[in-house]
């Protein structure tokens, strides 16, 4: 079959590999689209090895079952579903808790295995997974479907574990509008009556948001947290979902969010907000309000992102391209260029 | 009557001055006792003057009333109770959901009104504060009584706020036991099953913390947080309270708080928390970690803490003084000999 | 000033009485609007009276501010806002934490005084009311505001409570497309993505729920449970909000409603759910799911069913009578022929 | 091996039997302890048959692993632990949510596969059971551990589902100082500071209580509301637990729940609460408060019911008989003889 691999640090390319074989607790899938993401330029970019031999990329996976393993019940050949993409060990403290996102098998800081990012993803034609991961679609389309498995799954994680801020009356500001961002202001929509404020650095971005829901967008400069106070009273947003991560969105958060408000951390580049304990004179963060750096999404999460998607509630803006063109569209996404989420399909 | 006041910045003076007028809808208390904070010290060495007159300090107030407003309802003469110091607006939405120690009306950053910080204190004969601020204490001894004002009722909102992260099996860890950490030692004793860390750099601390409920006493230095994580089969705590608050003691949480896990910071120092957004290579944040600069407590918190001092479970360690060695007691407290919490008595 | 009074039992007239005298914490409004509510039924048919004197009904109450008591802060004459029906103590433990709404002042199964259900109501062309109680509506329509007071904020704190049950995927049922239910409908779309069912026994009601946001209608019958778990693949709904309250809705709920499901008793009517302890086998109550009657809502449920309608997603269904036809309308309501919430305008 | 079973309703058996052999995500555990609980009674006289050949009792089981299925990881030979007992599906959206004791496969009022109630139990000197359902107990006594995985697992579930209502100043009702209440009152001292009043209609069993931890005792009578009124302020207690389950005792939780109070039902009798719909003037039960009928637990539960025993602040109460005397343990069990939990050793 064709997959997608990392040979070397910086190297991908399309190569012909054998179809896996799978053990009596996976099912092998059929892929019927792999969703990119900003993680696998991250991945791409790093200076070493995961692994020794190359690895497929791919975390984002739609398919049809196609094959299952002797030990597997519930499952039949043909059936359509996405990837869970915390292969956590399903014993530990958090994992029984239903918090498979954090894996206390993992590590303190590291995450679960993943699929592109240790075991095989799913660019490729086919791929194999625990059985345990496998969440059904129904009759979503595989390209609509792909996305769920991060862009919405990460999306709905940080938006959950905030609903408690986001009441009738509120205000959420959501900052990056691109394959997660888009997406979250959607769930917003979907699930609150918060009022949603998009901010990004392209205006094209927030025609986007308010596509998506947003009440209004706001191009990002040095006056963005003026104007956020200026549309709450001056108390600030109740949440503010940072998809960026750069020191000047974390700035942004800590000077916009409300007491007892809540910031999350969701973008992948490495921003550090500026928080100091102690009285007012500090730099602006203000009492009550939390901040947490989240990773993924449970697997409730994930069947209820399904559930969004069928309930037309959620409607993921993608790309296509085929297998062969995935370089190109890593290239087009780290240029920026991508419009929501781009998706291969094989 | 006599009132221990500031008069110029860094300048305490113990005063004649008139007993305290009330209006409609305010109380007159005799004090029985006032205790004395950190905060206190920070206000005393502020460069500059909260108000043009003379400020009488004190905010953990206990005391009997003496005269009652025209309009206030449902109290009366010589009925015993201390002073909720959040003397908020009482309308705004944070008031309305009972969240009065994030009152609005302050601003997004300042605190609400608060005794002895802008109106007088309780550092004196007596206090005029307004009749919705009383909360009754029935025959609590008032020494025991004022530092559940402040010390009591930040600790216990602190770990409120954390209790889901409580569960048996959980480990806590409180940083610095002096006047609200060996509170909330007996404070998560008294509410949970955690197992209680204490952390501080006195033996004769940890020694108090033992007393007051914690499993076990580490001293401070530059293994803490490995000890930590060998406690905790390398997870991390499920919860760390810094009452310090400088630099050693948030990268201390930092590197000992849990995936998931609540690091609180209530201490007054102003140290800053290195976290950065971003994946894995960070400077040791953990996922789903969350950090929150948390200010005193609700008013429901408050009844709470009378609540567990009349149960029993609570009891604070004092060092009682007059109102004329006040001078003398914060300068104790600044040298670090007082063993729990210095009180003033009229 | 007119006011609708009731004089004797099941006696309602319109007569001429002195404009209210207000105290130093009370607010003099001039009527703007006043909802007509299933429980004005309940009062003019109680075979006693309330009090001696005769009675202005009317809890449902928008206004203009005309009067400002001496000690009242932050109002202004001719501020428009909506009366909050729980005069409740403000000081129990219960008010502290915001729920005024079980006020124990009021005692283990009263309710707390609430305007036209002691004191005199909104049905006359002013009201006393204590300023705490005045919830501000900026430039909202009276008609449409006044039965955001009873109307939506007894719908609203029902759905609020229950929001854990109401995730994505969630399937909740709304028995009774009256003046509460057609909120209630509205509520649940607005702040959730649950699927909506109503059940009602007339069809152009079932009409009125579906332009309301809900999904299906279905008309009550023998066989509406099975409908119900035909559409919930067996499991039953996630939460069942009953505005009727007979035994035939009681009955309908505990056969309908999931384990771990919510069943909310919001109705007036008396009926009684069948529930037994012990094990399978008995009449069909699931295991883990909770029965609770809830009464009104808190002040911040109503802040927040304000902000609901002033974002657009609640508009009531109101159709507008003149004080003078008060009891024609309510007439109209008893025989079912109100559609959505009569609203008496002086 | 031998195995005590179940051959015809009513009929218990020593019987000689084949070891279980297990399939490749089984473990073959050695019995070290089986507790015996109030629902193998309830089986026992079940007037038909669970299944056509005989059935080993018993679901709270304890014991070192003898053999490893092929597919299981992370356990070895000699492990010693308890057994889940909720044999759920895994795959529901309950079970993925951590709810396994309402696992969805089971039908809507019905509960999950449990061994003793359907697959052979563990009042045997072996047992299989599925890899998933055990958790290590470390060096717990065999004893002390099998009645976690049943009377503690129970008793913490509706313990924790209640925790917003036991906080200090709160009380809380137990009603039945049984197997699973003795137990009861420990968590809710070790996990809360309520103030625990125990309900039974022997003084021995309130003499257990007391050193478990209540407050106080009461002779369960016609006076029994009226004394916690009494002690509550009129407002009622903040959580009742029933353990009972007659109608006696439903009536007594209406009648004694505060507003907003929770009801949970744990007992297996089969008694029904009056509660009706509507305004004040139904039968007692005050605004806000809910009933939930609980079964099980989670496997989140049972770890944490685990590590309060570890910490020493869970102990319960057991007498120790031979497994051929489970018949007479049974039989005192049934005339109330039993203090605490009885237990079989093989």
């Amino acid at each position: 079959m064709r997959a997608l691999q990392l040979t070397e640090p910086g190297v991908l390319e399309l190569r012909e590999v054998p179809i896996p074989e799978i053990g009596p607790t996976d099912l092998l899938l059929r892929v019927g689209a792999a969703g990119i993401c900003h993680s696998d330029l991250h991945v791409l970019h790093l200076p070493f090895r995961i692994r020794d031999e190359p690895m497929t990329l791919g975390h984002e996976v739609a398919g049809t079952i196609e094959a299952i393993g002797a030990e597997v019940d519930g499952r039949s050949i043909g059936d359509r579903g996405i990837v869970y993409l915390c292969w956590s060990c399903g014993a530990c403290r958090e994992c029984v808790r239903g918090n498979e996102n954090v894996c206390l098998a993992a590590g303190r800081t590291a995450m679960p295995p993943c699929p592109g990012l240790g075991p095989d993803g799913g660019m490729a034609e086919y791929i194999r997974v625990p059985a345990s991961s496998f969440v059904p679609i129904g009759d979503l389309d595989f390209g609509q479907a792909a996305p769920l498995a991060d862009a919405a799954l990460t999306s709905y994680h940080a938006i959950r574990g905030a609903r408690e801020h986001l009441r009738p009356g509120s205000v959420a500001v959501v900052i990056g509008i691109g394959g997660l961002g888009h997406v979250a202001v959607q769930i917003l929509a979907a699930t609150s009556a918060t009022r949603v404020l998009a901010v990004d650095v392209r205006a094209d971005k927030l025609d986007l948001a308010a596509r998506c829901g947003a009440a209004e967008g706001l191009l990002a400069g040095p006056d963005t947290a003026r104007h956020i106070l200026e549309r709450t009273d001056g108390r600030g947003a109740d949440a503010v979902f940072d998809f960026v991560g750069v020191d000047q969105t974390a700035t942004l958060a800590v000077e916009s969010v409300a007491p007892n408000g809540a910031y999350r951390m969701i973008g992948l580049g490495g921003g550090a907000p500026e928080i100091t304990a102690g009285p007012a004179g500090g730099p602006g963060w203000p009492w009550g309000a939390s901040i947490r750096k989240s990773y993924g999404g449970t697997k409730s999460d994930l069947i209820e992102s399904v559930a969004l998607a069928h309930s037309g509630k959620l409607r993921i803006e993608i790309e296509r391209y085929d297998l062969a063109a995935g370089r190109e569209a890593l290239d087009r996404l780290e240029r920026g260029l991508v419009t929501g989420r781009a998706v291969l399909v094989p």
